[in-house]
């Protein structure tokens, strides 16, 4: 079974690296990377994410977690910027940046196969976050 | 009708600082505040969030998003350490941190009565991200 890399899109260097920085801590061992900001200015940048996308280790599925959809727009073209044999493992997740990523990530470390964990990141849109 | 407040609390120093910059381009004017982190390290501190309450116009309803349940429950003690004046304008809303917050940010700065505001973030939980 393939592991899972999660790249994480955000518009903000800050909040991208603060993400990574929490999803490392809940979930040790997963693979992880960030293409967020231009820099110190808020955006983000298809040739960046490009470049996480062929950092993750080649055998490893690639959930890529995003927050505007100006971010998913410059992910899709990420993927025409990377070989097919990057491309065709990648997965841009429809789901919330924090609690798809985290969700992501704890599935990942549990090693469940990809699509259990993109399952468990969709997921995360109708799970509760206040326990009553 | 009283304006819109919004707190970030988040575990992540890095991650609620760079949302707020995120809101701030997006929704400029809209009163915004974080309590983010323990210092470096991650976690919530509930003193930290009844100080971010505290700095909100006295006039507004304050509408707080948050990462995790653990942040959840730091909020609802924060309510606690202040005033009935301060937290019964307080609402803790169960929506993604990014998008919700981005959602209630857009909808505040529009002037939308509070219960709208809120009913936009919840939705934000919905709202599909990636427009095919």
């Amino acid at each position: 079974m393939a592991d899972v890399s999660i790249v994480v899109v955000s518009h903000s260097r800050q909040l991208g690296e603060g993400l990574v920085k929490l999803l490392r801590q809940l979930a040790p061992g997963v693979d992880l990377h960030q293409a967020a900001g231009l820099g110190e200015e808020l955006g983000t940048d298809a040739t960046a994410v490009a470049a996480a996308l062929q950092q993750c280790p080649e055998t490893n599925d690639i959930l890529v977690f995003f927050d505007l959809g100006s971010a998913a727009m410059n992910a899709e073209m990420a993927l025409e910027l990377t070989p097919q044999s990057v491309a065709g493992r990648t997965h841009i997740v429809d789901a919330p940046l924090v609690e798809g990523a985290v969700a992501a990530a704890v599935a990942a470390r549990s090693r469940l196969p990809v699509a259990d964990v993109i399952q468990q990141a969709e997921a995360a849109r109708t799970v509760p976050k206040i326990l009553s």
